[in-house]
């Protein structure tokens, strides 16, 4: 590109990684407050958790046009295109991620105070805890172009995974002990769902990261999600 | 921009509208053969749903390297830089379209052949019905740079909504009567989420028809997803 070593570009780059950072550090307090939020039955927390959201969706906004200016304006080549382009794929998970956050606030407006079994709760938390550690470390090695650390994300599935599975059992079981139960668990099943999901685009944003680096893209090696489907028949088969 | 004429130009955002209108028909099929799968226990049909997964995710990647090259190269101002954007957004969102069907696919394998309520599975094939329309509807108001048909779209998302409220309430009355139904049930209840987590996407299309063509965003009048959670409340409250 005829424009690299301009500090007009250089500044374009830094101002997209800040703007990539920014909306992650909101989707990692975003989700936490969510959990806490279903923990306590906090209705205003939830109601915040929400407006959260449309900060971040701008943030994904604003990064599509600082990006797409970039590429018009100083037509890059290689590693410079590559952490533009990486911007606009993680900018798009932590969009995502942002929708589940929400996702599980307005759960708890739906849920109207209504006390949830506390055991899945802790659940629910341990789960969200795995999460949030992933998303902090892909954004670390986002910050840090490590593409190593990236790689521990990538592999580091299967742990959230565990604990969903558990949690379904446990969820399951206290539907199947009293249908009185079913509306409250099918919203933490949604809840938890939401998190196992949100773990996969933190794993997506790991192998962004691992792309920018490298300028290589990851194989399919990475065990991935919606195991729970399988566990659920596997805990309690139903009629056949 | 300096180009807007010439020929290779027109050929780019060609090759570019050519690929999103093949993702969108792969995910109007897949989509359509995800619901046949789960009506008929089609454990076949599911595998080869989760398979055309791959073709969407390959397309979407091709449209994000034709849209970075074309900018770097061609330098698009306003309406074509909107065409180019519009693609890149709408690629994104038949690609978790196609997540969304390949998940039902995965649900209906690890079903087993298990069969399901079929009054139940009538109101998902209903509300993909809805969605595949809505789909179809604003796959064609891209191809026509339509921007009335896509605003008919972005409203038509409440009969969706309306068939999912009484869906949730019939699945939710299977699971109250024998908790051995819950397996099943909450396997329909993610299928149903799913199809009408695609109608949302549908809908964001819609805005992005609107955008390309009319160079506005649509502001937030028009009402939006996660009804069911609500419904779920007014239906069947749990204890409190």
């Amino acid at each position: 590109m005829t424009n690299h070593t301009t500090k007009a570009f250089d500044a374009d780059l830094l101002e997209l990684r800040r703007k990539v950072g920014e909306m992650g550090g909101l989707a990692e307090r975003q989700t936490a407050a969510a959990v806490d939020a279903l923990a306590h039955c906090d209705l205003a927390l939830a109601r915040r958790v929400i407006l959260i959201d449309d900060m971040i969706d701008r943030l994904q906004r604003e990064i599509e046009e600082v990006s797409v200016v970039t590429i018009a304006r100083r037509q890059p080549m290689a590693v410079d295109l590559r952490e533009i382009v990486g911007a606009l794929r993680i900018a798009n998970d932590l969009e995502r991620i942002g929708d589940l956050a929400k996702n599980i606030g307005k759960r708890v407006l739906a849920l109207k105070g209504q006390i949830l079994p506390q055991k899945a709760v802790r659940g629910v938390r341990h789960m969200a805890d795995l999460v949030l550690a992933q998303l902090k470390a892909v954004l670390d090695s986002y910050a840090c172009r490590d593409a190593e650390q990236a790689l521990v994300v990538w592999r580091s599935d299967e742990a959230v995974d565990a604990v969903n599975n558990s949690l379904f059992g446990e969820v399951f079981a206290y539907m199947m002990a009293d249908p009185h139960n079913v509306t409250l668990c099918i919203h933490l099943l949604f809840c938890a769902k939401n998190i196992e999901r949100e773990g996969d685009h933190a794993t997506n944003i790991a192998e962004t990261v691992h792309y920018i680096v490298e300028g290589r893209t990851l194989g399919d090696g990475r065990p991935r999600a919606d195991r729970t489907s399988q566990a659920l028949v596997t805990i309690a088969p139903g009629r056949s």
